[in-house]
C-alpha cells in the first residue's frame, strides 16, 4: 500500500507527481516513485524536482539548478536512522545534466539560471534562519553573518526536499535534477511580499526549463510557444 | 507570509487544521499556530496531534497516547541545525493530560488505549524499518530484533510528526498531547491491508477519545453519541 495515494498524469514517458513539503514527504513519494520505475520496466529515467526556494544572492523570479545539496550544518549527505544506525547518503545530483538545463536558459528569458549548492533544512523558520517564527534565539546580524557564510561556500539557495531528492536518486542510481524559482533574496529579508499573480508567473518558470530538456531529449522542436494557462 | 496558507474550521474555542506528512510539514504548522495563539491573545490552549501509526506489539484499531517521543537512535529530544550550529529541544509531552485522556477511554470502546513511547522518524520505509522501500538492506530478522528492542524499552508505536510536536509544545510552554490510531502491528508485518472502510472507521477514534476531553474541559454532558458522518 502507498501511504501517499498515487494519481498522477501522465503524458507520453513523462510522469507528473505532486511531493508535500519536507524531506519525509518527497522521501515517501520516491521510494514509491521508484519502485514504480522498476515494476514499470522503466530504463534510466531522469528525475526532476521542481519548486520555489529562497534565494542567497539572488532576486526573486530567478532559476537555480541545484549542483548538490547540504543540510543545515553543510554537510553534503542525508543522515538516516536506520533500524537504530545513522546512515549518510552522499546528496549527489548529476552536474552534466545540471549544466544541459542551464544552457536552456534563453537570452532573452525574463529569469536568469545559476548552478551552485542548495542548502536543505527540516524547518522553515529557525532551520533557514528566519527571524519571523514562533522562536528565534538570534539577531537579524546573526543570521545574515550565516547567510554571507554559507554564499561564500558558494550555497545559492535553500529549500526543504533537495537533499533526500538528490541522496536517493544518487542510491537508486537514477539521473536526478532540482530546478527552483526563488521567491526572494534572504540576504534582503524573510518575508515574500511580491504579489500572487506574479509569484504564479515565477513558479512556471522551472517548468518552461525543464519543457525544453524534455521537448529536447524527445526530438521535438522546443522553441514553440507554451500555452498560456489561465491563472487560478 | 504563511506557506501553508491557513484555513481552518473553528467550532467555539476549538481550532482544527491538517498538517501534511512528517516532521518539516507539522513544524511550519506548529511556528504558525503558536504565532496565532499569540496575536489572538489565547490563555493557555491544549495541543492535540491526532493521526494514525504504526502500532509496536499493538493491534491495528487501537489508540496510542503519546507518553514522550523518541527520534529513530532512541534519542529523547528534536535536532535542528540553526544558524550552522544543531539545538536540540526535548520531545516532553503532559504525563497528566495524557493519563487523563487514557481514563477517557470506555470499557465498552472498540478500541483499548495505551500510553507508552513514541518513535518518530524522517523516513517511512527505511527509517521505519520496512521491507517493502525502494531499498532494503536487512533482513526480516533484523527488523524484527530491532522492533522488539525498542519495544523492550516501551516504544508502543511508530508514525512521523510527534518528536517536532511534542519539542515544540514543550519550548512553547503549551500542554501538547499525541493520539494516534494503530493501523498495524509492526512486529506481524509491514503492509497495511485492512479494508478502506475499516480504517476510515478506526480514524475516528483518536477524535472520539479527544471530543470527549474537550467536552468534559468545556463542561458539556460527554455520553451524548457522536453524530454518524457518511465516509466519502
Amino acid at each position: 500500500m502507498f501511504p501517499t495515494t498515487l494519481s498522477f498524469p501522465q503524458v507520453g514517458p513523462v510522469l507528473c507527481f505532486s511531493h508535500g513539503m519536507g524531506i519525509p514527504s518527497v522521501g515517501i513519494l520516491l521510494h514509491e516513485v521508484i519502485k514504480l520505475m522498476y515494476h514499470a520496466k522503466c530504463k534510466d529515467p531522469i528525475f526532476f524536482r521542481l519548486g520555489t526556494c529562497g534565494g542567497i544572492g539572488i532576486e526573486g523570479g530567478n532559476l537555480v539548478i541545484s549542483e548538490s545539496a547540504v543540510d543545515g550544518l553543510m554537510q553534503p549527505f542525508l543522515e538516516l536512522p536506520v533500524l537504530g544506525k545513522m546512515q549518510r547518503r552522499p546528496a549527489v545530483l548529476d552536474k552534466k545534466l545540471a549544466n544541459e538545463l542551464k544552457q536552456l536558459r534563453y537570452e532573452d528569458d525574463p529569469f536568469t539560471a545559476t548552478v551552485g549548492k542548495t542548502m536543505c533544512t527540516y524547518d522553515f523558520y529557525e532551520g533557514q534562519g528566519r527571524l519571523d517564527g514562533a522562536f528565534c534565539d538570534y539577531t537579524e546580524t546573526d543570521k545574515l553573518n550565516f547567510l554571507k557564510q554559507v554564499h561564500a561556500q558558494n550555497v545559492v539557495n535553500m529549500e526543504m526536499e533537495s537533499l533526500c531528492f538528490a541522496a536517493l536518486c544518487h542510491h537508486a542510481g537514477i539521473k536526478g535534477a532540482v530546478v527552483c524559482v526563488t521567491l526572494l533574496n534572504r540576504l534582503h529579508g524573510d518575508q515574500v511580499d511580491t504579489p500572487k499573480e506574479t509569484l504564479n508567473k515565477w513558479q512556471e518558470y522551472p517548468q518552461v526549463l525543464v519543457a525544453r530538456y524534455i521537448k529536447k531529449q524527445l526530438g521535438l522542436p522546443i522553441n514553440i510557444p507554451q500555452r498560456n494557462h489561465p491563472q487560478v
